[in-house]
C-alpha cells in the first residue's frame, strides 16, 4: 500500500501496519511525541491499522487533534486518580475542551486540598507509566461489565449508543474507561498536568438531572508552557472586569434591583461622563453630526411599521400589554431595542433636499433587551445599555465615502482608546439558506454585501466573512473584540440599509424636484458605554490612561502640617481642570501611597516641608515610579499636555498592585 | 331696617328696597356701574329686595362677583345673537369663567367669519339697550315653556333641578333664558364684548354625550382693557412652548410614537446638552456632589421595600407582569418613577462613617409616569422626563446647613437661567385629616415641617403653606412656576426625610463606633429638562440668552464672493468654542437676515467686501439691532465674556419677528 505523507512524499509498505508503527518507521523521535494520526483528513487513534492507500499525518501536541488526544488521556488519568482516592465516586464523562479538559464525577464537591491530593496521585500514575490498550466488547457484555463495576452513568451511556456502534474501552494498567479515543500510547507521555478548579455540573447538562462534581484541568508537554498558561489565568482573574470593576468601585449590582442592571458608582459614572462628552463633541464638532434626543419607548404602532412587533417581540419589554383592546387610556407600548425609527422621524420633521444630504444624526441612546436573568453578566450582558448610535441618511452616490468615514471614525475612536489592536473586522452577511429571515432578494444582498466588501478592501482592512450575521434589512461591517475569557462581542457596527426608507415613507427632493428614496447607514462609533468600560478595565487592568481617569491626581501631605499647602496644590490643579483629591487623613505616608496605588491612580503628589518651601511637588507616577520633585506649574503643564492629547503613556516601572 | 355699608357706615330705610334702588340712593354714579350686590357675604342680583338688617356691598366690574355678573350677562347676549342668526341652534349652558365666559350650542361648528357676524349682532343688541327682567315659574310651567321653545337642553336642565328649587328666568327684550343670575340691569351696560374662539365640547363634559359647539368670549368695561387683554392673548399664543418650540424646531411629537414622548430635534437636543453639562459641572465641581448613573428599572422586590408597589403601582410602567409566579426566566420589573432607592444602594455600597457625611449624590436621571394619553401636553405633561435628581445622606446636625445650601443652589440656578422672578415658594405639608396616606406620626410631621419652615424664615424666603402636598415620607419645599396660561407646576423640590433610612437599612458609623440612622434630603437643583425648556421658551419667547443658544452666531456673506471669508470667520468662531453656521445660499441678504431673525439668533455677522478688507464683521444683534462693523477678534472676545458669564442681555431694540 502507498502512504502519502504530509510533506507530499510517498512511502510504500508491503503489509498492514498501525499508525504508531509507521511513525516509528519514519522516526523514533516523531513516534515519541506522536499523539494521534490523521488518515485522509480524519483524526484516528495511533493504534489504528492502515491497510490501504491513504494520506497520513502524524499529529503531535502542536496539532489540535493531537493536543485533544493528549489532554483526553490526561482526563482518564484524573479519573483513575479519583477512583483510587475516592472508590465510591462514580465516573461520568471526561472530554478534552479548548484549553484543557474536564471530568465529571458523582461524588461530594472537591476542595482545593482535595484537588492537590488528586494531583499528587496523577503524578504517581504518570510515573508508573501504564501502556494504554484498546479493546471492544459486544453491547450486552459492555453493559454487564460496567454494571459489575457499579458505574451507572457508563451503563446509561452505553445503552444510549446506536445499536450498530462499536463499543470500545481503554485500559491503563487496570483502570478501564469506556471511550471512543483516540489516546496516547502510554500515561508516561504526559508531562505537566494541572487541576484548575472544581464546580457543580448537571449530568448531561440538564438541570432536571443530578448535580455532579466537575474537575477542570489542563495538560502541556512542557512545564514552561504550563507556567505561562497559569500566569495567563492569573492575569485574566486580575483583569476580569466583573471582579476588578467592583473592586475599584466603578460599579455594583444589587439583588433587589436585578442582574444585568449595573449601578455605576461615582468613579464609573465620571468615566462614562468623560467618554460620553468626548464622543458627542467628536461627532458633532469634527465629524459633521447633529444630535438627537428621542424617547425610550413608543406605541406598538411604531414597532408594527418597523417589523419588530412581529419579529422581535420576545426580546422587548412590553408596557401596558393588558390594555390591548381596552379603552382604559393606557396605550400599549414597548421600550425600544433600537434608535432607528425614532431618528427617521427626526429626519422627516422637515422636508429635505438632495443638498441637505448626507444628514448625519447621532444620539447617546439607551436601549433595552428583555433577557433572562440567568444570561446576565457584569457590564457585558445587560438589560439596559447606552450607546452612541446614529443614522446617516444619504444619496446612493454618497455611500462609499460615508461608509469609509464611518470606518475611519470607529478606527479613530478605538485608536484613541488604545484598543485598536484588540479588534477584528467581520463582514456579516445574510444566510442564503434562510431567506425568510431577511427582507429583499438575492440580488439586493449580493449588491449591498459587495459594496461593504469593496469599501473594506479599498481601505486595506483585513476581515473575515460570516453568513447569517446580517441585520434583517441589510449587511454589516462588525468590529469585534474579545474579553479576557476569549468571548467575542460586537463593539461597533456599520450597516447599509437600502430598504427601510421606503417602509417609513422617507424621501428627499432630488435635483429634478422629484421625491427620491435615500439609503441609510446605521452606525456606532464606539461600543455601548457598559461594554466599552468593561473592555477598558480588562485591557488596562484598571490602569486607565490619565485623560479618562475619574481621579487623575491625589495630593498626599506627609503630615497634618502640610495639609494647607496640599489644599493649595489641589485648588490650583482643579482650576486647571485636573480631577484631584487630597488625602488629609492622619495616616502614614506609606499607607496613603499604598491606597492610591490600589486605586490605580496615575499620579500621586507627595508634599512636605521641602516641597512647600520650594513651591514644588514630589511626583510618583504609575508610569515611572518616583519622578522626584518638580515645580507645581511644570507638573500642571505636563499633565495638561498628556490629558489634552489623550496620551497613552507606557508603564516603564510596574509597581506592586497589592 | 339698618344697612351696614362697606365703609362701615350705616343707612336706615323705612321699607324694603331692591339693591339697585339702594345703590341709586347712595349715588347715581355707583348705580350706573353696579353689576351685582353682596348681602352678608353672599353675591346677589341687583333686583334682590332687602327687607331686614344686613351688611351690603355694591359690586362693580372690579369685584370678582360683579365681573362674573357682567360677563354672564354678555354670555346671554351671545346666546340671543346666535338665536337671531341661527334660529335652529339649541342653547345649552353659558357660564362666566376666570377670564371671560363661554356658551354651548347644539349647532354646526362656527368659523371665524361666523364669530365676526355674531359679534356684529352682539353690538346691535347692546345698542338696543334691553332691560333685563327676572321672573320665576313653577316647575311644570317652566318645562312646558322650554318645550314650546324647542330647547331640549334647557328642559333637561330644569328636570334635573331639585324638586324645591326656585326656577328663574331672565328676559332681555323678548329673549328669555333659564338662569339663576345675577345679571346686569340692562344690556346697555356692556361695553366691550369679544368672541375669542370656538371649539367642540361634550354636553355636560361627558364624552358619551353629543358634541356641542362652544363659543369662548370675554367682556370688559373699557375698550382699552379689552385691547390689553387681546394683546396678552396674542403674546401667550406667541410664547406658548407647545407652538413656538415646534415652530423653532426644538422638538416634535409623532402619532405612532405617542403623546407625552417628545422627540428633541438637533436644536432642542443641543440646548438640553448645554443645560445638562452646566448643571452637572456646577454640582460636581462647585457644590460638592458625586455623580451616579443607575438603572432605569428594577425588580418588583425593590418597589415592595420602597412602598411604591402598594401605593403607586397605577402610576408605574410594569414589565413582564405576565411572568408573575411563572418560571420563564423573565422577572417582573418596573420602570422607575424616582431615583431614591437606587442612590441609597450606591450609598450602601461602602461602609460610611460620620466623617463621610454629608454624602451628596446627584444623577441626570430619567423617570417614567404611566399616564393616560389624554393628559399629555407638549413638554410639560410627559410620560418620560429627565431631571437632575439627588439625595444627600447626612447627620441630623447637618440638616439646617444642607437644606439652606439646597435652597441656595436652586436659587443660583434659577437666577442664572433668569427666571428667578417667575417662581413662588411653598411649604408642602401632610394632610392631618388624611393620616393614612403618610408615614410617621403627628409629632414627626410637626417637627420636620417646623424645620423646613424655619430654614425658609431664616433665609428671608416668602412662602405659602399647603396641606396635603407633602411626599408620603416627609414635607417639602416646592418651588413653583406658572406657564403662560397660568397653570402652576413644581419646578424644584427639596424634601426632608427622616424615615427612609431605617426602611432600607442605611446607616453610618458614629463617633462612638455605633451604627446610627442618617437623615436624607431628596432634592433637585433645576426642574426636569423638558419643563425647564418649556419654561425658558415661554419666558424668553424663544429669544434665549446667548450662552444657551444651540446656534449663537450666523455668518451671512453678502454674496458668493465672500463665502470664503465667511468660512474663515466661522472657523475662527468655532475654534473659540462659539456655535455658529454660515448661510452661504445664493439668497438676498435681506432674506437671510429675516430667516435668522425667525430663528431668534442672538447674533448675525454680515460680511462683504469692506469687512473682508478690514478683517471685520458687521454685527446685527437681537439686543441692539445694527451694531456696526467691529474687528472679528473684538467680537469674539466680547461674546466670550457674555457666554462665560452667562449674561442675560437686555433687548434694547425689539425687531420684528415676522
Amino acid at each position: 500500500m502507498k502512504i502519502t505523507l504530509k510533506d507530499g512524499s510517498v512511502k510504500e509498505y508491503a503489509e498492514a501496519m498501525s499508525v504508531i508503527d509507521i511513525a516509528k518507521d519514519l522516526s523514533e523521535g516523531l513516534a515519541r511525541v506522536a499523539c494521534a494520526g490523521e488518515i485522509d483528513g480524519k483524526v484516528v487513534d495511533l493504534r489504528t491499522v492502515v491497510d490501504k492507500d491513504c494520506a497520513l499525518s502524524i499529529l503531535t501536541f502542536d496539532d489540535e487533534g493531537g493536543r485533544k488526544a493528549y489532554r483526553h488521556t490526561a482526563s482518564h488519568v484524573v479519573a483513575e486518580a479519583v477512583k483510587r482516592l475516592y472508590p465510591n465516586a462514580k465516573v461520568a464523562i471526561g472530554p478534552a475542551i479548548d484549553e484543557g479538559f474536564y471530568y465529571d464525577f458523582d461524588t461530594p464537591p472537591f476542595t482545593r486540598d482535595d484537588l492537590d491530593k488528586i494531583e499528587e496521585e496523577i503524578k504517581k500514575i504518570i510515573k508508573e507509566g501504564h501502556e494504554l490498550t484498546r479493546y471492544t466488547l459486544p453491547r450486552a457484555e459492555a453493559i454487564k461489565f460496567m454494571q459489575e463495576k457499579e458505574e451507572p452513568y457508563k451503563v446509561e451511556l452505553i445503552e444510549d449508543l446506536p445499536e450498530d456502534a462499536e463499543i470500545s474501552f481503554y485500559d491503563q494498567g487496570g483502570f478501564v474507561d469506556l471511550c471512543a479515543g483516540p489516546h496516547l500510547m502510554s500515561t508516561k507521555q504526559l508531562k505537566a498536568v494541572k487541576l484548575i478548579s472544581s464546580s457543580g455540573a448537571y449530568w448531561r447538562g440538564n438541570e432536571k438531572n443530578k448535580m455532579l462534581t466537575r474537575i477542570y484541568g489542563t495538560a502541556f508537554t512542557k512545564n514552561a508552557d504550563m507556567d505561562a498558561y497559569l500566569a495567563h489565568l492569573e492575569d485574566i482573574k486580575l483583569r476580569d472586569h466583573n471582579r476588578l470593576g467592583r473592586e475599584m468601585k466603578l460599579f455594583t449590582t444589587v439583588d433587589v434591583i436585578g442582574q444585568g442592571l449595573p449601578l455605576f458608582t461615582p468613579k464609573g459614572t465620571k468615566m462614562i461622563q468623560i467618554l460620553q462628552r468626548w464622543i458627542e463633541d467628536l461627532e458633532d464638532n469634527e465629524w459633521g453630526y447633529v444630535r438627537t434626543r428621542t424617547p425610550l419607548m413608543a406605541k406598538s404602532d411604531l414597532y408594527k411599521i418597523s417589523g419588530h412587533w412581529d419579529h422581535y417581540m420576545d426580546g422587548m419589554f412590553i408596557l401596558n400589554k393588558e390594555s390591548e383592546g381596552t379603552k382604559d387610556g393606557k396605550e400599549v407600548m414597548a421600550l425600544r431595542p433600537m434608535t432607528c425609527p425614532f431618528q427617521y422621524y427626526v429626519y422627516m420633521n422637515e422636508q429635505r433636499s438632495y443638498r441637505d444630504l448626507p444628514y448625519r444624526m447621532s444620539e447617546t441612546s439607551t436601549l433595552f433587551r428583555n433577557e433572562d436573568s440567568g444570561e446576565m453578566h457584569g457590564l457585558t450582558r445587560v438589560r439596559q445599555f447606552t450607546i452612541t448610535e446614529g443614522h446617516i441618511v444619504l444619496r446612493p452616490d454618497q455611500a462609499e465615502e460615508e461608509l469609509t468615514r464611518c470606518v475611519e471614525l470607529a478606527n479613530y475612536v478605538m485608536t484613541t482608546l488604545g484598543v485598536q489592536d484588540d479588534v477584528t473586522y467581520r463582514l456579516s452577511k445574510w444566510d442564503p439558506d434562510n431567506k425568510d429571515k431577511y427582507e429583499g432578494d438575492a440580488e439586493y444582498w449580493e449588491s449591498t454585501q459587495n459594496f461593504l466588501r469593496n469599501v473594506m478592501i479599498k481601505n486595506n482592512i483585513k476581515f473575515t466573512e460570516a453568513d447569517g450575521e446580517a441585520a434583517f434589512y441589510g449587511p454589516k461591517i462588525d468590529i469585534q473584540a474579545k474579553n479576557v475569557y476569549g468571548k467575542e462581542d460586537t463593539m461597533v457596527t456599520i450597516q447599509l440599509d437600502c430598504s427601510s426608507a421606503e417602509k417609513f415613507g422617507m424621501y428627499y427632493i432630488d435635483q429634478e424636484g422629484n421625491k427620491a428614496l435615500p439609503w441609510i447607514i446605521h452606525r456606532t462609533s464606539m461600543g455601548c458605554f457598559e461594554r466599552t468600560l468593561a473592555w477598558l478595565i480588562e485591557h488596562y487592568a484598571g490602569q486607565f490612561p490619565t485623560w479618562m481617569c475619574a481621579e487623575q491626581v491625589r495630593v498626599l501631605p506627609i503630615s497634618d502640617k502640610y495639609e494647607e499647602y496640599a489644599n493649595e496644590v489641589s485648588k490650583k490643579l482643579k482650576a486647571a481642570g485636573i480631577r484631584n483629591t487630597v488625602d488629609a487623613r492622619s495616616e502614614k505616608i506609606g499607607f496613603k501611597i499604598r491606597e492610591a496605588r490600589l486605586d490605580r491612580l496615575p499620579y500621586m503628589l507627595v508634599v512636605g516641608q521641602k516641597e512647600q518651601e520650594e513651591g514644588k511637588v514630589s511626583v510618583r507616577s504609575r508610569f515611572k515610579g518616583d519622578e522626584g520633585a518638580v515645580e507645581l506649574d511644570k507638573f500642571i503643564s505636563d499633565i495638561l499636555v498628556e490629558i489634552n492629547t489623550k496620551e497613552i503613556k507606557k508603564i516603564e516601572v510596574q509597581e506592586e498592585q497589592k
